[in-house]
């Protein structure tokens, strides 16, 4: 097997790279709240923004920061507990400081490093906390294991848990590691959905390639997730790949290897975003096919991933094939009802149809609503003789999702 | 004045109109479940149909009979409890014989009757019991307002209370009716989701005309609103016009007039719909301004209306602007951030501005949570210097929504 799971790794697993976690009172709560990811070399960096129009202000700084350097990167800066968005130019200077402070502590340039926020949106980051987070972290930064773990604790808002791996990877030049760390709970939907993910690699890789790498990953993996169709002002993936391993991915077979392992470590933190979805108690990977295409496809599965009576009827555990047809109508894709099929199905038992040629089949409820109470379970929903096929992850909606919002400010 | 509201109006209220509701055993409840419209003289009639793909066998029939005949409707028969959807073959029969047997019950057509149906998905009307509640609804149809509202009643699944109203129009030929009832909770969304209603007048109205009014009436009320953003396989509006006042409109300035209290009628039963809303304790009108055209300011409003952020916020009296323009900045509408401006407002107190140029202002918190607290108020969203403007109505997304649609089948 060429792509194996470290025991105990994360985002500072590859070598060269190494980690900090402090408090520097930006949370209410007094948890770590600041994260620095650095490399002992220059990386190729690449970078994925939200789309969002209303975009907070590390977004545009990183932004500007990858479309001039993107060979020569340090450090990612990370705090949680303000997101630093809606904060206009006093937003903007603040987040360019973010970036000077680090450089300054770690003997770079700004330009070498990346800053990402999230957490409370409207409210100007206390500077002086922050410079002292900086500082602290910067003298606590280190190799250990422990400390890359506590980095993907400090960028934890409404999570409740950590979210990272990393994977060793046998290229035909030898080993390498891919590290990766990332946060999210609410405001999860395709387009990079407010979450937050560092990944990074000791593979050496061009920067043009490091680029392509990103985008297959991640729409294969963050745009495939929908916990409440709420996209945010913060989203951001970086990846950063500093050479320390002194393998080079630049030809086949190793193009494709390393391609498929960091598709795997983006799928595996997404999925982790959603089985932490606030409020969530079920994860539900549907599939739709038989679209005219695989756009269309998507867009249903979009519709149907995000429809608030769908997620009632999973969180309910109600095997309420309507809803999910009914959803499904009104994606505005066309298609003949009378050649709908639904299947819903659990590890390791078989599939069992609800729906054939758009009508109910004489399935049993009782058994259709106990492949529906497991943790996990997936829909499979085929509208026609089309060869357009998409895939999402999505979770139920339930009460804890409206207690978790209704009380807190993000 | 020449819009006034009639004290007890309903559906039956405009001359040669007659109701009738019955229990025939289609709500598990025991509920009236059966209701019946009649007019004693031939009508002109106009319908407007749910865009979902899936689409229900009332509606099919009701397409079929309006494209041939929409100047000689006799009854509108609608049955609760089942939604006679996703019923292939079966369920089109049995919408065919509720039309056949209403007919035979009123000794007229069957292409003079409508069905309406609303309820469960997927499950096939008991005809022997619809049978027996169109003749008992045939024996019980009478023009005493206490049918009328007890038909309203008869309509309703999830609803909490009967929509309905009567306004008496004062034309430059005389006085006319108009009357009309509404269902919906859930499923409510734009393009005429899960909703039914069935409005009448005495007014002799061309069939031309009336589709005009209806349309332009329907965009400004049943559009404009969401609840769940969810719409349905059987939403219908259906319009029937008897000419029994004996007085036509065709000419200015009652057209301007008898148009304009459609629209009022109309509005105030989507209204109605949207304070009923499944778990809804608020009742919020959203205004987006200085978009660059209508489409893309409503938009914009659809997007933050359906939010699922800016929902629960509204539920927890939260004036959480963030969530609200993050929503607005995901609806594939360009703006500038840094140009938006957001007001919260409740009657009779004035604007209070939480956003100014993209960033907050020193507004107090407990007076913004305050307005949001209350069961009615307006959310006015102006994104730039562009002429279009959108309206929205819609509600909070509260515990009781989660309950009510993860226990209850639709």
């Amino acid at each position: 097997m060429e792509i194996e799971v470290l025991t105990e790794g994360s985002v500072s697993s590859p070598q060269g790279f190494a980690a900090a976690a402090v408090k520097c009172g930006l949370k209410q709560s007094g948890n770590l709240d600041l994260a620095l990811v650095i490399s002992e070399r220059d990386c190729t960096a690449a970078g994925l923004f939200t789309r969002n129009q209303v975009v907070a202000a590390p977004v545009l700084v990183d932004r500007a920061t990858l479309a001039s350097n993107r060979t020569g990167l340090r450090a990612v800066v990370a705090n949680a507990g303000i997101a630093n968005a809606c904060t206009g130019e006093p937003g903007l200077a603040n987040a360019r400081a973010m970036q000077v402070m680090t450089a300054e502590q770690l003997h770079c340039r700004p330009d070498q490093v990346l800053v990402l926020s999230t957490g409370v949106i409207g409210v100007q980051l206390p500077m002086d906390r922050v410079q002292a987070g900086i500082a602290a972290a910067v003298q606590a930064v280190d190799t250990n294991p422990t400390n890359g773990r506590l980095a993907a604790q400090a960028i934890m808002t409404t999570d409740t848990r950590p979210k990272q791996l990393a994977l060793q990877v046998k290229l035909p030049g030898g080993m390498v590691t891919i590290g990766g760390m990332a946060k999210g709970a609410g405001m999860i939907h395709p387009d990079m959905a407010t979450m937050l993910a560092v990944l990074t690699t000791d593979a050496a890789v061009a920067p043009e390639l490091l680029d392509d790498f990103l985008r297959v990953a991640v729409e294969q993996s963050f745009n495939r997730i929908s916990v409440d169709g709420d996209t945010s002002t913060n989203d951001t993936v970086l990846l950063l790949a500093n050479g320390a391993s002194g393998v080079s991915v630049a030809d086949e077979p190793g193009v494709t290897i390393f391609g498929q392992a960091l598709t795997y470590m983006c799928t595996a933190l997404a999925q982790m975003i959603v089985r932490d979805g606030e409020g969530a108690t079920k994860f539900v990977e549907l599939i739709v096919s038989g679209a005219p295409s695989a756009a269309e496809a998507h867009l249903i599965a979009r519709t149907v991933a995000t429809s608030p009576l769908v997620k009632t009827a999973f969180a309910g555990s109600d095997p309420n094939w309507g809803r999910i047809l009914a959803a499904a109508g009104r994606a505005g894709v066309p298609f003949d009802q009378n050649q709908v099929n639904l299947w819903v199905s659990t590890e390791p038992s078989g599939e069992l149809q609800l729906v054939a040629q758009g009508t109910p089949t004489a399935y049993d409820e009782t058994e259709a609503a106990a492949v529906l109470a497991q943790p996990a379970f997936r829909v499979r929903l085929e509208i026609g003789p089309g060869e357009g096929t998409a895939l999402m992850w999505t979770t139920d909606l339930t009460h804890d999702y409206v207690t978790i919002n209704a009380d807190y400010r993000t």
